[in-house]
């Protein structure tokens, strides 16, 4: 029994390998089940690589035809059909160090090869891309682990992204249901009356990086329970995307 | 009692305000102890406000001479001396749109206003510094806690960082002691034997952010303990930032 005022990071192990049209809420509920059963506020974070496979968000390598560009962009090291995956996959090519392409995804994400992704992968030969609405992918999950646990959680979708500046990936949400992605303190202030410098939190972001912390890739770790966070609301995940005309980094 | 693999996220409450030359480490380890106690692997989250404070990092608006520069960058809202501190605080500056300047700090950190800040500030017309250097002031709070507790812990120094692209901040580790601050899981692979594409970890920032969960800016909870993650190492903070010659976004 933790504390007052501690957050748990709970893992749901033991899903199997999943495949297009599995019901994954469903599997995720038992999960939780198995580590005690969910409570109300909790907030489920499921790893993007498994709605994807759900969604059947997969590409067989063999039946992609490269473009021009793409097999320039593949530069000597890369695989041309693997780089057109993620061509089709993006709306503008933000950087590109050959065989390495930054783009911006459908979503608005900026990301390594806009989120393609041949590891946990069905099978060699295939690449999983991101769901098409990740925040819909999370609204469906969490209507079914409501409807199943009878009480109100939130989802989180999630994925690691790397970053400018900083080496190392951390887990961010892509797609946000039940709650609000942003804690907004404008308009708060600190102990002395002074507004706050760091008044926007993305605390899906936080959440979803405290979840990876118990997911481990390669042990079937697709899920975790974050315990303790009060972060309900009716948000989206394009709440964490930075307009354009405010980024000073595009 | 936690199960197996939860990982928990433990507010350290109760301190007072903090002044230059508190033994913040001993400090913390009486928090810890209402807390229940500092356990073997531990990490220590702290923020940097609260080590900037003891530390003594704080300068008096009243004695800044802005340069022509400052004036310049401040535009018509900000204050001038305000951006004349950023400015000494600053290697370079990466990006400005007045007031609001993004810099890169002596420690090679690229983050809003070099990540000084009025906020929580001991009184009305000062602002906090990051400290000096924040892996020496971890690794001197990871000293006095080993020595008070008898066990070893490893220690985080964090603060809110904006990110490129993506609205909100997060906490990231800017100082680390007794931890590996990236997990690197170059050479391992996934369940099918393929390369894993996220292979390096950044799991202080993924534990500043979860300690960040809990800390609440305005609520004097300048610290946290973050429990069940295997990060033992003897790293730096400086891993977590990006060379130069790597990074496609200068």
């Amino acid at each position: 029994m933790p504390g007052a005022g501690v957050v748990s990071v709970i893992p749901l192990a033991g899903l199997p390998e999943l495949e297009e049209s599995d019901d994954l809420g469903l599997l995720l509920h038992h999960a939780a089940e198995r580590a005690g059963g969910l409570e109300d506020g909790d907030v489920v974070v499921v790893a993007q690589k498994a709605v994807s496979k759900v969604e059947g968000r997969i590409v067989r390598l063999a039946d992609v035809e490269p473009s021009a560009r793409a097999v320039e962009l593949a530069g000597e090291d890369g695989d041309p059909r693997h780089v057109e995956v993620i061509l089709r996959e993006s709306r503008e090519v933000v950087r590109a160090r050959p065989p390495l392409v930054i783009a911006e995804t459908r979503h608005g994400f900026v990301c390594a090869s806009a989120g393609v992704d041949a590891s946990n992968a069905p099978a060699d030969g295939m690449l999983v891309l991101l769901p098409l609405d990740p925040d819909a992918s999370a609204r469906h999950l969490r209507e079914r682990l409501v409807g199943l646990a009878g009480i109100d959680v939130g989802v989180v979708v999630s994925d690691s992204f790397g970053r400018a500046w900083r080496q190392g990936t951390t887990d961010v949400a892509l797609g946000v249901a039940g709650i609000a992605p942003i804690r907004d303190l404008r308009g708060t202030s600190d102990a002395r009356g002074r507004e706050l410098r760091s008044t926007q939190i993305a605390i899906a972001d936080e959440i979803a990086g405290a979840a990876e912390l118990v997911l481990g890739k390669a042990r079937r770790v697709p899920a975790a329970i974050v315990r303790g966070v009060e972060a309900r609301g009716d948000g989206s995940a394009a709440e964490l995307v930075m307009p354009r005309e405010r980024d000073l980094f595009r």
